[in-house]
Parts: structure tokens; sequence; C-alpha cells
């Protein structure tokens, strides 16, 4: 099969690695832009190219609502109907069911819930979820899983885990595509004994990758290094690890120190979208007037299309005029953003130099000191 | 002096043309897109050079307001402070005070009206105009002339267009700069005989070049065709002429044909946000569910990205979700189809064959059989 992952550098728990799809092969840590309804919001493919892209998420749910599966089967899956013929990944559904489904109904059999669009009621299944994945035909795709919101009680975690390791087994009996790799998704929210339980249940499935999901959902950052830590001890050493959701920058290079591979988060295009442009300092807000005469790029070090040609005043006209070409700028100079901070991370575990990348990192963005999560992070990587 | 227009090919009223300015050298017949606040909505710089985009205008009206003149001219101008590096074209302000304005209150000095943006009481003039425009920098700038509305009074058509001639004499007197070349603006809406007049009152300035103001207001085609034909009778022959604000693709296949070689409109941008793809054929409506399993481009024919990349079901996929891809793809393709059409226009001059390109793409777009108006274009202009 053309799904194959390798271990090619690690200092302390920090790694890198090369994940082959059918596809093309991608190196990681990764962080993978979301194309929520099969496009990166406001970029064309050729973008996405240019700026290093190389897995690019699509979001079942949506095109399970539009254009529909079977529609985009026709039309050559994502692949074809997208035109982007790079990786693709797709996540199961359950996540969106969860935060965007009206009149939820959760049982063994799956999730029942009315489109936030139309109203029509719709039934997700495990069976349902990787039939649809394989309609859209992304090169990885997602066990459909039960994602419990912050704060949950115990009791339902732990309910809520066992039923997400049955869907499991249930996804993977559906599965009929060989030229897809379906991860499994690990659940027990932030309580250390229930994650342990939920990783050490799914890794006896043997499966080509794994996800960390259940996480970024409002947790504080304080519990959520411990549970990375917990699951990346756990986790095979010889397969990638995703944390689902997770894109802000300082959360990129503590998951990158605990042995994280893959990341999305719609955060880089939201942001962008908002007027609000990433820089290793944090966020430049280009909708301000303080950047109103100021002729310098968002950031000289960055090699992007935005930062190459266009000035912070420029940038900030578009904002505060709200046009398009500003949405468009920001959000490729994210997102170009986050895989330049990918690149920089994989430059420095092969140099063996990922504690002084990740200091440098955290006295650009707190000249004031490093929040404990933070260092919390790098010392339990043991890169500190 | 960087301002040259040399005709290259003539066939009947319809010719070819090079236009030099201090950005370079541009052919005619040339749509120009619309930059309104100093971006073509949607496009980036490096794509209006990609699809053959070679003069641009902005809007001398919405850039007072915001970002400022002065703030444009301390960032470079407008080829500093975009980063477009050809050559631009700005209005003098008069048609968007009469269309945008508030409480308009137009004198011998000028207009007085209100900001649509904030309420601000602002005065333009002749002066005020051609100093903004001396501060945005562009290639060409146009006179302060006061635009009716259609339809209008006799009696107020030749007043206003009286005015703009004492407005045009005080726009030359307000010049300053070297590397501006001045158009004046015809004005008499549709009425042959002050149509007449203001052009012949308008030439004596021996300017570098002449617009046709006041049409594409509301007034019908069989109106405009005669004023457009008298027009460029009497125009030199060795100046551009610039009819301003249209952009129909049938209009400029008649325009050409009579003599035009400059021209501006919104509509190709703006009916890409809406939806619509230009075609020969005419429009096609991208928000329709006739398209969604389409797997054909656009326009087979068209060299676009979007007719290279993209099918139509994927183009009504993302128009029908509202993504910004999809307000990008439409926008890139509708500009590309009047550049291209203006190409063939040029090749047909050329070969000698225009009458044979209009018919045919008459055929095309009217297969029942073209209206009265495009006809009679065709045998004024003598390529019928």
């Amino acid at each position: 099969m053309a799904f194959e992952f390798r271990v090619l550098h690690q200092q302390g728990k920090a790694r890198t690695g090369r994940l082959a799809t059918p596809h093309g092969e991608v190196p990681t840590p990764l962080f993978m832009p979301v194309g929520t309804q099969a496009t990166v919001k406001g970029l064309s493919n050729r973008e996405l190219v240019e700026i290093g892209s190389r897995i690019v998420l699509a979001n079942t749910y949506h095109l399970l609502l539009r254009p529909g599966p079977e529609r985009v089967a026709r039309l050559g899956g994502l692949h074809g109907f997208t035109g982007y013929d790079g990786p693709w990944l797709t996540d199961s559904g359950g996540f969106q069911v969860m935060s965007l489904g009206h009149r939820r109904v959760i049982s063994e059999e799956g999730v029942a819930f009315s489109s936030h669009l139309n109203g029509d009621r719709i039934l997700l299944t495990p069976e349902r979820s990787i039939a649809v994945q394989e309609q859209l035909g992304a090169d990885i795709v997602m066990a459909f899983d039960e994602c419990p919101p912050f704060p949950s009680e115990r009791a339902y975690l732990k309910r809520s885990l066992e039923r997400t390791l049955r869907w499991l087994e249930r996804s993977l009996a559906a599965k009929t595509r060989s030229d897809q790799a379906l991860f499994g998704i690990t659940q027990g929210g932030v309580e250390p004994d229930l994650r342990r339980t939920s990783t050490l249940e799914t890794i006896r499935f043997d499966l080509p990758g794994y996800a960390i999901g259940g996480l970024a959902v409002g947790e504080p950052k304080e519990a959520m290094v411990p549970v990375v830590d917990l699951s990346t001890d756990l986790l095979p050493a010889d397969r990638p690890r995703y944390l689902m959701g997770v894109g802000h920058p300082e959360d990129l290079v503590a998951g990158v120190a605990l042995g994280v591979d893959l990341f999305d988060c719609v955060y880089p295009t939201r942001t962008g979208r908002f007027g609000y442009a990433l820089v290793d300092e944090g966020r430049l807000n280009l909708g301000s007037a303080r950047h109103k005469d100021d002729p310098a790029p968002i950031d000289a070090a960055c090699d992007c299309y935005t930062c190459r040609n266009h000035s912070r005043a420029y940038l900030t006209h578009l904002v505060r005029t709200e046009e398009l070409l500003g949405l468009r700028l920001l959000s490729l100079h994210n997102l170009r953003y986050l895989h330049r901070l990918m690149e920089r991370a994989r430059a420095a575990i092969e140099a063996g130099t990922y504690g002084d990348f990740a200091r440098g990192f955290a006295e650009r963005r707190w000249p004031e000191g490093a929040p404990g999560w933070f260092a919390d992070a790098l010392v339990r990587a043991g890169v500190w």
C-alpha cells in the first residue's frame, strides 16, 4: 500500500518524519490547512502549493450537505472535484455534528441531527461516515467518533470513549477502499486515566495513524499539555500522531516538542479574515489605525507573496475598506507563517536545536516570560 | 514627455493603436479594470498582469475618503502604495460625487457633498480634484466634470456641459505634474447638438486624450450609438478616445467598431461576485442548479486560470456555498474574457476582418438576430 510513515530525526520527544500517501510524500511535523467546503477559504490551489501546504483537510459534515458525496465522487473525488491533486484528509463529521447539527440525538447507532442549512433530518453512523469519506476519496480518513464538549462529566467521558472504540471497530469493518488510510481518534477529555484507556484500546487496532481528539475544545492549556504528553508516550513511535483542531503558533511549537506530527485548525484563515496577521511576536491587528502609514511588510523575514509585495499600510487600507483582497492576502500570509514555523521546527529537530528554537520563539512571543504550560511542555519533552 | 499615442491599423472607423505612458506601453482598444479603492475587487496584482490587464483605474472619490491622498502620496502614489507598477488612470471624482455623495450642492466653484461613510462635509473643485489626482500619481488623470443623470432637462444638460468646459480650463490651470496626461471629458447627454458643441469646445484644448462622458447612465443603447458615432467623428484621430463606464461585451464590440480605444466598467467583477461568468453567448449563472454536475470549464476556449483548472460544477459549489474563492475565480475569468475580447478585436482589425468578428459575436450572442442598435453601430462604423 502507498501509505507509509518513517521517523527521520528525533530530539527528546520531538521528531521529524516522512509520510507517504497515494498523492505524494509529505514532511512532518506538518500543519494542514482546513478546506471546510472543499476550498481553503479565499485561496487558490496554486497558492496552496506555493506556500507549502502539503495536506489539505475537508469536512465530511459540510460536504455531506453540499454538494453531496455522490456528486463529489462522480466528479473525481476531492482531487478531481477541486483540482487540488496533493493529499487530502477528511474528518469523520463527528465534531461538526456536535458543534453545528441541530436537535442532536446520540445513540449507539450514531448521531441523528438536523442540517443547519435546511433542517433535513440526517443520521450519521460509523458506516455512513466511512461510506461518505470513501466517496470523497481523501488519502487519510478518520474513524467516526464522539467528541464531548469541555467540561463534561467524567461518567459521560467514559461512556463516550467506550462508544468511540465500538464506533472505531464499526468504521474499520465498513471500510472497503485500500487506497485510504484510516486513523483512529482517542478521547477521554483531560482525565489522564480515561485518556490512557482510550489510547491503549485504540492502538490495539494497529492503525496507520492516530489522532488525539477531544482537545482544543475550551480546556485550559495547563490541562492539555499533560494529556498530549501522556498520549504521545503511549502511541506507537512508528505511526503518525495528529493533534486535531490545534493551530495557534505556540500550541504547534509545544505540540511538536511533545512528539506530535500533524495539526489542523481554521485559526490562520479565520484570524486573517478578521484582519490579523501572525508573526512570532503574536498577531498584528491590521484593522487598527496604527499601521496606516507603515511601509514595512508584515514580516521582513517572510517569503510569502503578501510580504514580498505589500506594506502594512496597504493591508490596513484593504482591511479597513473591507476589500476581498485583504482577506486573501492575510489568509495567505498566516498559512505560510504556520508552514514556515513547521519548516523551522523540522530544521531545528534535524540540527538537534529544538530547545533553542522553542526558547527563542517564547522570548519573542512572551518578552515578559513564557507561561507555565509552555515551559512544562518543553520540560516534559526533554528539550528545555 | 512619456505620453504618446499612435494609430496602427484602421478598418472603417475601428482602429488599433499603441499608447505610451510613463509606466509602459499598452495596446488599444483596451478594457481597463476598475480598482475602486486601489484594488480590483478580489484580484492580486500578479493575477492582473497574468490575465492581460494593462491599465488599472482607481476612483478619486473613494481614495479621497480612505486612505486619503496625502497618505497614498507618502507611500509612493498608487504605484508604490498598491505595488501595481503598470499604468494607472484616476477618474476626477465627478461621477461618484453625483452617485454616492449625500446632500450635494453644485455651484460654479465645485460640488459640496457629505461623505457616504461618515457624513464629513467635503468640497470637490477642479483644483482639488487635480491636486488629489496628482497626489495619487496615476499616469492618466481626468478633468473634473459634471455628469448629469439620465434623463436630464435639455437646459440643464446645456448649463452643465458649459460648466464642465470651464472646469476643464480650471483643471488644466491647476495641473503641475508633467508626468501625468490629462484627458478632457465631453458631456451633452444624448442630445446630438449639445454633444457636438461639447466635443468641439473640448478638443480646442488640444489634450493628449478625450473621454466620452455622461453615457452608460441609463439611456437606451439606441440613443448611445449615434452619440458615440458623432463623438468619434469629431474627436481628433491621433488622440485616444475613452468611453467611460462602458463594459458589457456587446457594448465593447460596438464601441470598438465606432472607433473607441479605451473602456472601463465594474461590470465584469461585479457580475462575477453575483455568480455570473461571461461567455460569448451571454452570461452563465453559476449560482443555478443546472451546472451542479457539469465537469466542463466555463469556456473551453478560455486560457484563464479558472477555465484551465476548474469545472462549472466546482464553481457552482463555490458560488452556492458563498465561498470567497468563487468570487475570485469568476472575477478573474470575467476580466480575462473582456481582455481576450479586446485581443480578438485587435487581431480582427489588423486582419481587416472586424465585420466578420462582430457578426460572429452577434450570432453567438443573439441567435435569433442582433438588436437594431448593434447593427446600427456596425453600419455607421463601415464594417457591416
